[in-house]
């Protein structure tokens, strides 16, 4: 059968797919895994004993490690997990041993608007229904351990509450005075959940809790998922669980999982989770999905310890950095690399005519509407001064001492003088380039792209991080302002510097990495600025102290940890055909 | 390495065993399941494929099929899920083709106060740590599938308050007018999260929902859940999951949730969940682990499908309903063996001294606290008054034509004169009975009782149901309540009476089985009434209706749909060996 992705829906081409795609067990074969190592869940999804395979591969050297980044996309996003996929698939068909390493999607999107994040056309994971749905329950894990920690914070504020200092003693409890208008942490459900945004708990008798505000967090936003994107093993997720700062007490002292006597608990949920699930792509190359933690509280990348195991398996690692470079490649440079060791011998900037269109001056699309008619006729001069924003993208990769290779996301409505443009443009830049059509053709039409990747990895690459973690805390917000966004310098709101003033005091928190919170759609704060806006100054409102994942997050723009369903979710058109048990009418 | 009971926790002998239980592949290959079939989830845990099982054995006669039930119990239970799988132990001993179908454990008793009733002693399923850690994720499915549901139904009601009904039309909505005084669903997690009982959601702007109070169920207690346990199929499931109602609008009419469009969506969480688990009893013999609903306003055993799968694949199936042959027993012969078309060939009725002394006299030992002293004293008298609730729990068992064993569940603080006193009193009444001490000795222990059912078995059983589902509900009620329970007669509150009225004016509705709410903790509604209760009626409050499980529920009795966590929670004291990844302190 002929696989039109032009005439067919992403989950008709993903269901031909699997009818021919290959066992885990094929899959484990390929890459040498024993039996040991490779935890079938079912027949085509595996969990990956990652322990087992970092101890007999230790000596082996590292695959070459590749991440996809992209510039500063439309509201529509530029096909950055595509174009990963794309690229597994086209060096699979230069017959290279790689592997990709990509975030778990979220229940949230897939039953609202964005879909499952599998890739499109005939660049896509498979298979499409396990992986939009739970794949092998890690969400579910995450999102247990974390409401399990508060399950024990309002118990025990409950029981304060109730039970006097000796009750209290007899069960080994000593009083935490837990502040409820100091209370951090809320819940979590892996949903689009407006409604849970804000609540009152506790309501009812004595027994029924304690009453006060609180809220839900869609569960990619926990802490928890942080923790597992970041932990390099199992003692290092235990030791970050038990650090998770749940409220503060009435004298304004942390109190964390340990003190509510949780983190073991919660660590048991996410024993299995710490394992890297495998699928694959369309074409059969082995992909690692693991982690989905949100891209501005937490680095938006899949987890480390995938990395590790990917880079022993396979010759090639291709992961993704959620967002774009500013904000994505910068975590993942700064953070990821700095956290787990490893260092990249390339980065792809994804990049499409449509996005490079836009930041030379045509409307801006909105999402969920049609597409304004100017991205249909060719106009060479928005392409060339939306470059500009391209070229900043890959200055930020080679500032980290990293190869870049531009690869122009080739859509059919793109003109071919366009595309030589963006081309020309590169080469007079001494940037490799390739156009690849792997949403149209698949592997076959990312043959350039994958050939660009494998000889950009064989070049030397130096790198290095942008700060040292030494540096104080308000120098190196600078420098990611100054060096990686463009601005003029930063300015900070009174919560911020009081912040900072207190992170500074302590030996220990002062040296944990920056994690930004801004917008993706401008290189600036502000999400209206395309191309590279100039003369302008970072506003850093407030700085959040995430202690378990170990993050110093400023706040230079909105954060919404709890998205809204919108009034034509997907969940409307999902459904099941009974006699199959497939899932029918995932995107 | 001897295994002792009296010196070892539960979970060091898990731990023992688990270092040479059998892999999911030999348990496959033991019961003849293709590869197809067997779905493994890790090595030691798999899902069956039911579809294709009941396909392949279309033709094979069923297996026998044993349901353990109990007398009344005290609040500490008498061990009926450690005597289920101690009667599978010993059937396997005696090399009987046997596989148990059991219910999961939810994680709410699990990380509280009760453990994950895995059994105890040498009567135990494995791995542990799976079984009480959600295995596969079928409880989470049920969660996500349930709540789902809510996020549809409360961002329904917010765009119908913010938009017109222009605005509904163009994306193909039509009003629903939700009545937000009439909303019969709510939230649920899997913990006993008192805090979340009642709660105020949807406030902040006009995007944050809608506002209104709402409340969290433990996840078991979800209708989804209910669902799962007496689906026949996925159809069936697809069918019931469409019919359940989540509100009422303002005319009083019902919303379910195919309503809002989300049935499909719901049904896709529950693809996988509706295959059955098998994990392993300590001594290797197969055990089907499939749905965990509450045991009042739902079955309180697992699941039809399990029941099926494993009666074409064993000679021999052990299954459990919850609580005692009043409640439990009632509900497997009138709901799960109407709804399935199964007959069960033989019925355990699970009996400790302890029980039977406390409803001979003996003052109710406190949850909790210490067993007074004289449970440790032999009394006679005591026993054999107590006597009367076993033999008014074997006659329930009776009157459905099936074959009864009474089974005496042996501590070692029990009196040999104890004991011949209640072998006595069965055989005089012409019941077989044994002795079994499965708790200290493994199946080794339970050979008496094995033997005592595998000839039980082979009786002729005339099996017949207690009512026909033509009759009018109060006829029904009442005979639950006379030949069952042992009540004079029925009396109904105004709210029950109104609720009655309405369904028989319903031809679909008023054809459902009913589903009692009361104590398990006494014959009668009274939980502190002991032995056979004589000259009492049954207060029936309310009527509840589930269209989804299609249950009519008589309320009774106090149903807490969210359990509260205590001042000394399990999860203190859980955590994980982080070099092993082995969790510790799980009961």
């Amino acid at each position: 059968m002929k696989l039109d992705p032009t005439k067919m829906k992403d989950w008709e081409i993903a269901a031909e797919c699997e009818k021919r795609m290959k066992t885990v067990y094929q899959l484990g074969e390929e890459l040498g895994l024993t039996k040991e190592e490779l935890l079938p869940y079912g027949h085509y999804v595996a969990k990956i004993d990652y322990r087992k395979v970092l101890e007999r591969l230790k000596d082996r050297p590292n695959g070459k490690y590749i991440d996809v980044t992209a510039i500063t996309p439309t509201p529509l996003g530029e096909g950055k997990s595509t174009t990963a996929i794309g690229l597994i698939q086209g060096m699979g068909k230069r017959g290279k041993k790689v592997i990709g390493a990509l975030r778990q999607p979220s229940g949230g999107p897939t039953f609202n608007i964005k879909g499952s994040a599998a890739g499109g056309g005939l660049a896509q994971i498979i298979p499409l229904d396990k992986f939009s749905l739970g794949l092998t329950g890690d969400i579910n894990a995450v999102m247990n351990a974390h409401n399990l920690a508060m399950v024990a914070l309002t118990a025990r504020m409950q029981h304060e509450a109730n039970y006097d200092d000796e009750f209290l003693a007899k069960r080994g409890l000593k009083r935490l005075n837990i502040d409820p208008k100091r209370v951090e942490m809320g819940w979590v459900i892996d949903y689009c959940a407006q409604a849970l945004r804000h609540i009152v708990i506790g309501l009812g008798g004595k027994r029924d809790g304690y009453p006060m505000e609180s809220k839900f967090w869609i569960a990619v936003a926990s802490e928890v998922m942080a923790i597992l994107a970041v932990a390099k093993d199992l003692k290092d997720l235990r030791e970050r669980i038990g650090r998770i700062v749940v409220a503060f007490d009435k004298f304004g002292n942390p109190i964390t999982t340990e003190d509510l006597e949780v983190a073991g608990a919660m660590t048991a949920w996410l024993v299995e989770a710490i394992n890297p699930n495998m699928i694959q792509t369309l074409e059969g190359q082995p992909v690692l999905i693991h982690a989905g933690p949100f891209a501005n509280i937490a680095i938006g990348q899949s987890s480390i310890i995938a990395d590790y195991v990917g880079l022993k398996l396979a010759d090639y690692l291709v992961t993704e950095s959620g967002f774009a470079a500013d904000i994505g490649f910068e975590k993942f440079w700064n953070i990821k690399c700095r956290l787990s060791g490893l260092t990249p011998d390339c980065a792809v900037v994804v990049a499409t005519i449509r996005a490079l269109k836009c930041h030379g001056g045509a409307p801006i699309p909105p999402p969920g509407k049609p597409i304004p008619k100017e991205y249909y006729e060719e106009n060479l001069e928005w392409v060339e001064k939306g470059c500009e924003n391209l070229m900043h993208c890959v200055n930020i990769v080679k500032k980290s001492g990293t190869t870049p290779v531009v690869c122009l996301n080739a859509f059919h409505t793109d003109t071919k003088n366009e595309i030589e443009l963006v081309r020309r443009i590169c080469e007079e830049h001494g940037v490799r380039v390739a156009v690849s059509e792997h949403w149209l053709k698949g592997g076959e039409g990312a043959l350039e792209l994958a050939d660009a990747v494998v000889e950009a990895c064989e070049e030397k690459s130096e790198f290095r991080f942008l700060y040292d973690l030494d540096e104080p805390i308000k120098d190196r917000i600078e420098k990611i302002a100054r060096e990686v966004y463009g601005a003029d310098g930063v300015v900070y709101l009174p919560a911020a510097e009081e912040k900072i003033r207190y992170l500074e005091s302590d030996p220990e928190l002062r040296k944990m990495p920056i994690c930004m919170v801004k917008t993706h759609l401008s290189l600036s704060d502000d999400p209206t600025k395309k191309g590279v806006p100039k003369g302008w100054n970072l506003r850093v409102r407030d700085v959040l102290i995430y202690r378990g994942s170990g993050f110093i997050v400023p706040v230079a723009g909105d954060i919404s940890l709890m998205p809204g369903t919108g009034s034509d979710p997907a969940y409307r058109r999902i459904d099941v055909d009974v006699e199959t048990g497939k899932v029918k009418g995932l995107f």
